[in-house]
């Protein structure tokens, strides 16, 4: 089982791979997606793949075998292990904790070569409702704290298959990186009583400049302080802090949303890596009526070098006010 | 000029590149070092650089021509810029300032081959003197509030040139993640009354499992809680929050310890990119008892995913106490 350790003076989590480590020989010079061999996603593989979790299917098929629209299953080479119970221990001045936690798979078409963006508004909204039903479910395992969704599209971007799917990964604490958005949230709610992120949704869309797609729920505009080029995020127009709480007519329009977005994306990036990443509440019952739920997709154009590591400030090679003319050229 | 931004929500700035944006078509499929055409950094071209801020130089020979052992010039492409005033605004929700700042070059050799590993540890002990006396000069600047020093090496790092070279920003504010280390630290100063890297120190050399290298000094190990397979940090051992109070014979102390520590790094994973970061205390003039500076040295043999762009968190594929093993091993 994995170890996850916390930095004692950052207060980072790190999960470390104590059972299988990578020694030297291990890491290519050069990342990429090896394109021979059978894809465990592809339909008719399913024996491939650990054990179905949930599925669409049409009626009268069965699990791991064809016949599905949307597959999840547990992730093959799991970053944290779903069996056990969660054991915090120190050592010295360390924190740490064994590694529990679920990594889960949607796969979210059959069809090795259809990409998010070649699929249906209807179809995308499957696996939006996947993620959803799958969040809900792991929610109700009270070792988890958050439960996080997100995708890795191409090497570059950290995918090891090329087949469309999304992750899930449900962690047993509250990770750095949520506990700051909700903590810079919640100090502007306290000092103006409002949610900033319905701030910066009325500034954006009373400005223009930077908004890209907008439709009855959603809004979709590359953010004033971007950390990447082309960055983009996608944002419900009422107030909403939790992911699942959608409703059936709001999924299929940010079904819509994201597709056309990821579309112009890949037109004007020319098929480029990104990712992206649900960033919402943590699984609690709290109202956190200061946070917003919304997704942020990062194309991977460049890379992370030593400033941005020393710093955490970035160095951002295309203003948002640029990058929005081609995405808003980029001919759908 | 550049803007600086600030991000709402969680306080992170960015540097936004409005003058000279990159479009679409600027962004390479591959990040790769372009080998060809003469470098700017080597013997004899030294007009192809900004003109010479400071050097160590032969007797009786001139600026910004041959003769030089270490050279420091002003970054040709320079994040920000070192004329005008800081003026700092608001639009709306959003703050910025004017892109004020000094980015430099220091470079390490006259020679185009020799990495850092390949010097005299008094030819590394050059450099360092040259980076601390480059931050003092740029701390007596009142506009500027960090000097970060870093090295990019190899293009997956983040290096345009393959000539050994490091970097210093001069930045107008705290950046976030210093700020965070100051502040852990801080907290834990106040409850214990003792600085916790020094603590740390303290049970990593009774614990001896990740040491790679001691002297006097100062010494070199592989952190318990490591964010990258065969990171490395090299800490004074007596406590010093900055970098650059260090004296003559601690420098070439360092030099040895970075040199030696770099060339186990080079053998055991077959020269890979990395990035070195100095994690110092800022430009004021304070004591920072409960801070002690240090290096951080990555090896960037895995990329970053969407789960760590999620989350902060890492999932690092070779437990430093595996790491440590291979670079002991390492044949220097």
């Amino acid at each position: 089982m994995a170890e996850l350790r916390k930095d004692p003076v950052g207060g980072r989590w790190v999960i470390i791979n104590v059972d299988t480590p990578k020694i030297p020989s291990d890491f290519a010079k050069e990342e990429h997606i090896p394109r021979s061999g059978p894809c465990p996603f592809c339909y008719g593989n399913e024996f491939m793949t650990p054990p179905e979790i949930d599925a669409v299917r049409h009626e009268e098929t069965h699990p791991n075998t064809p016949g599905w629209l949307v597959r999840t299953v547990a992730n093959k080479f799991p970053a944290l292990q779903i069996e056990g119970d969660l054991e915090r221990r120190g050592i010295g001045i360390y924190d740490m904790s064994n590694g529990i936690g679920a990594h889960e798979v949607v796969i979210e078409t059959p069809y090795h070569n259809k990409d998010i963006t070649d699929l249906t508004d209807e179809e995308v909204a499957m696996s939006i409702n996947m993620y959803c039903r799958r969040s809900i479910d792991l929610q109700k395992d009270s070792r988890f704290r958050y439960i996080l969704i997100f995708k890795n599209r191409g090497a570059i971007a950290g995918a090891s298959l090329e087949h469309s799917h999304t992750q899930l990964i449900a962690l047993p604490m509250i990770p750095k990186n949520v506990l700051e958005e909700l903590s810079g949230a919640s100090t502007y709610f306290e000092y103006r009583e409002r949610c900033i992120f319905c701030d910066i949704i009325r500034q954006e869309l009373q400005e223009k400049e930077r908004i890209l797609i907008e439709n009855k729920y959603f809004v979709s505009f590359c953010p004033f302080v971007s950390r990447f080029p082309f960055e983009v995020h996608i944002i419900p127009k009422e107030h909403a802090s939790h992911f699942c709480e959608m409703n059936e007519r709001q999924r299929l329009e940010l079904a819509k949303i994201l597709r056309e977005t990821l579309l112009r994306l890949k037109i004007a990036l020319d098929d480029h890596s990104y990712n992206f990443i649900v960033h919402t509440a943590p699984c609690d019952k709290e109202d956190h009526e200061y946070y917003h739920w919304h997704i942020e997709i990062m194309p991977r154009l460049t890379g992370i070098a030593g400033f941005e590591w020393g710093t955490g400030f970035y160095a951002v090679v295309t203003p948002p006010e640029v990058a929005i003319k081609y995405l808003r050229e980029a001919k759908v």
